[in-house]
């Protein structure tokens, strides 16, 4: 380590949360008469310690952040330096070499993996690297060395353009540090392959969260006419037309998205049976319903509609309106697929709100299935806030 | 139906939870001046209406429990009759063909299948039947010859002597109502044969509500050494031999069960691969851990451990002593499946509690997978009581 570690004393009874085995500290937690957040450089290391004296972590601090301060190790003996970097990366990759047969996984999920804020998702010979804090973005050289020297890709691209990098104070960029961009990479998810833009895309281009939750959708057979709203590149409906559904309608508001999707189902043989739709996805919704459109399946896959914790009660209506549109648009014993990627929606909440939109929408539905995200991007079980997927299957049926 | 449906009147503003969805009416909810309880024989149908007179819904209703009446229907037009029963056979019966290629499932899970006390499993032409409250007892045999004219059954045996039998004031007997007693029957999962009891084995004689979870943990991989806890039939820890595993030990407090497990794994030619201890699974663990085992894979499936509400206290610290002995005996690197099937315990708790057990184990887990009830146990989104199985895998390694 290049940089010294100041010590950061927290305010009395505020280290519980930590011996839990929890990893962030808020600004208000911290001791600022003993140790002065402006005394720290953004992403400086620090080593926390209680009112009282105790060593707790290692961690790094953001004098700029609510959340000012991360552990990155509770063992003394292990600083936040590139050996433990070094180590970390190991463990994370050999937990997803026991997973996948093939390179192409979130191969760092921050906390989780013992890196708070830093994400790699891996395609192939790919890596395309978030650094989320003050701290990753501070020690971005030897973590692009410790990458280059565990997984040895020809091609990183740092996807720095989150909004998370805007409450860090950090700029927001794209760039590539090692190779140049490859233009897209061919990823295959069941019988698809699709191309994925790990430069341009959403996020770093692909949603590996979802994989298994659309690999065990083939568990309900084949559906005929599938409804894949918020499709993205069509990960859910071009996955419906290789397993034999006969009309597929991929909705999106982006039409660079849409255009790609066309292609991929060209590429797989299925164009003749996927159409796309470009428009609001709730004013799509109304027009299917408004024609009495009927599907076998309805995947609903929305970005987060509950944004932070203030948006709640608004968030919770349009989940529950886009839930009633869909439901609508359900044939009987068909499925409908809902998913939430909002953190501030528990999972109880989730499943009463398709419940109230079942009863307004006259449908009685079962939840056959309640799962969250793919093992690639696994929770830490004392942070709940490293859980935020639910992704739901209700078999529907008209009448309660 | 040849019973007249008497009203049941609720108290004001009760009708909330019927509204929603639920199909629970609890005693302090009845307006008893208006409509008294003890003027209904156990299991008599009854038409539920709100304080306003509004008409809710059609149920049945058991005087002496504490929910003291069910709805089996919230359309005025289709009472608790044998045409509705076939209607909700029919569709539950779509559902599982749907979702199993054999004929090996829970094929009606009560309330989520629309048929309040209602359990059926089958195993081929063998149905195990349990009826869980009076209204259910009360029309034994018109639920009896629909379940003979939907599925066509060679066999039926009443399972009725669960403990919730009790709780409705109703004797607990096993009776053969079709066909004789054929002794064991043959069951496969993954890649493993069973032979099953259906009429003296825990429950119906198998646990269909962890089918697929055991299938989803072939995506781990191969362990080589598996320890398996309240392994009942060895249904986790056969599989495991199947999937290559080099060394099972299988744990129960049953010797039964542990010849059942060794008469499987002869079957199954895994004998020499698989061990089976007897005891209690607490000592067990801990003479284990006394003897510095090592596990690849520990499971801990054990019986519901918080029973009721008041146990919950005592409970959980056994889930915590449970896991921590068995995270103590895993290997680095090594997996454990930990199980709960106690209602009472949310998911929530009880990931916490794995993590106290971690912290207390000094190991750091990641929580890889969190699942529950195999689709032929749909979850009722209206009715928390119908979400029963927590199974979460972690994989561990040692120091945090």
């Amino acid at each position: 380590m290049q940089h010294s570690a100041a010590p950061l004393r927290l305010k009395k009874d505020q280290e519980r949360r930590l011996l839990a085995g929890h990893c962030w500290v808020y600004s208000n937690e911290v001791d600022t008469a003993a140790t002065p957040l402006s005394g720290f450089e953004p992403g400086q290391t620090a080593e926390i310690i209680s009112a009282q004296g105790r060593w707790l972590a290692h961690g790094y601090v953001n004098p700029n952040a609510l959340i000012c301060a991360r552990v990155v190790s509770d063992q003394r003996a292990h600083p936040f330096n590139s050996a433990l970097v070094l180590a970390r990366l190991h463990a994370a990759l050999a937990l997803r070499n026991r997973l996948y047969s093939q390179p192409f996984y979130r191969l760092v999920y921050g906390e989780s993996d013992g890196l708070p804020g830093l994400v790699v998702d891996r395609y192939g010979d790919l890596l395309a690297v978030q650094l989320g804090t003050a701290g990753m973005e501070r020690e971005r050289d030897w973590i692009l060395t410790a990458l280059e020297q565990v997984i040895r890709p020809r091609h990183i691209v740092l996807r720095n353009d989150a909004s998370c990098r805007a409450i860090e104070c950090l700029p927001q960029t794209i760039e590539w540090v090692l190779g140049s961009d490859p233009g897209s990479v061919e990823l295959t998810e069941g019988a698809v392959r699709y191309q994925v833009l790990p430069s341009s895309g959403q996020k770093t281009g692909w949603f590996y969260d979802q994989a298994d939750n659309r690999r065990y959708l083939t568990r309900f057979g084949t559906a005929a006419r599938v409804l894949d709203v918020f499709c993205y590149l069509g990960a859910w409906g071009l996955q419906a037309a290789a397993n034999g559904a006969k009309q597929v309608i991929c909705v999106d508001s982006s039409a660079a998205a849409l255009g790609q999707v066309e292609q991929i189902a060209q590429d797989n043989g299925v164009a003749d049976r996927v159409a796309v739709q470009r428009g609001d996805a709730f004013d799509v919704l109304r027009q299917l319903r408004d024609h009495h459109a009927q599907f076998d399946l309805v995947i609903l896959d929305p970005p987060a509609l509950i944004k932070r914790r203030k948006d709640e009660h608004e968030g919770l209506q349009a989940y529950q309106r886009l839930n009633q549109l869909g439901l609508q648009l359900v044939a009987p014993g068909g499925l409908l697929v809902s998913s939430s990627c909002s953190y501030h929606l528990s999972r109880m909440e989730f499943v009463r709100t398709v419940q109230h939109a079942a009863r307004r929408a006259h449908c009685t539905v079962q939840l056959l299935h309640s799962a969250g995200q793919s093992p690639d991007h696994p929770i830490h079980p004392a942070m709940p806030e490293t859980d935020y997927l639910k992704t739901l299957v209700f078999s529907v049926v008209p009448g309660h």
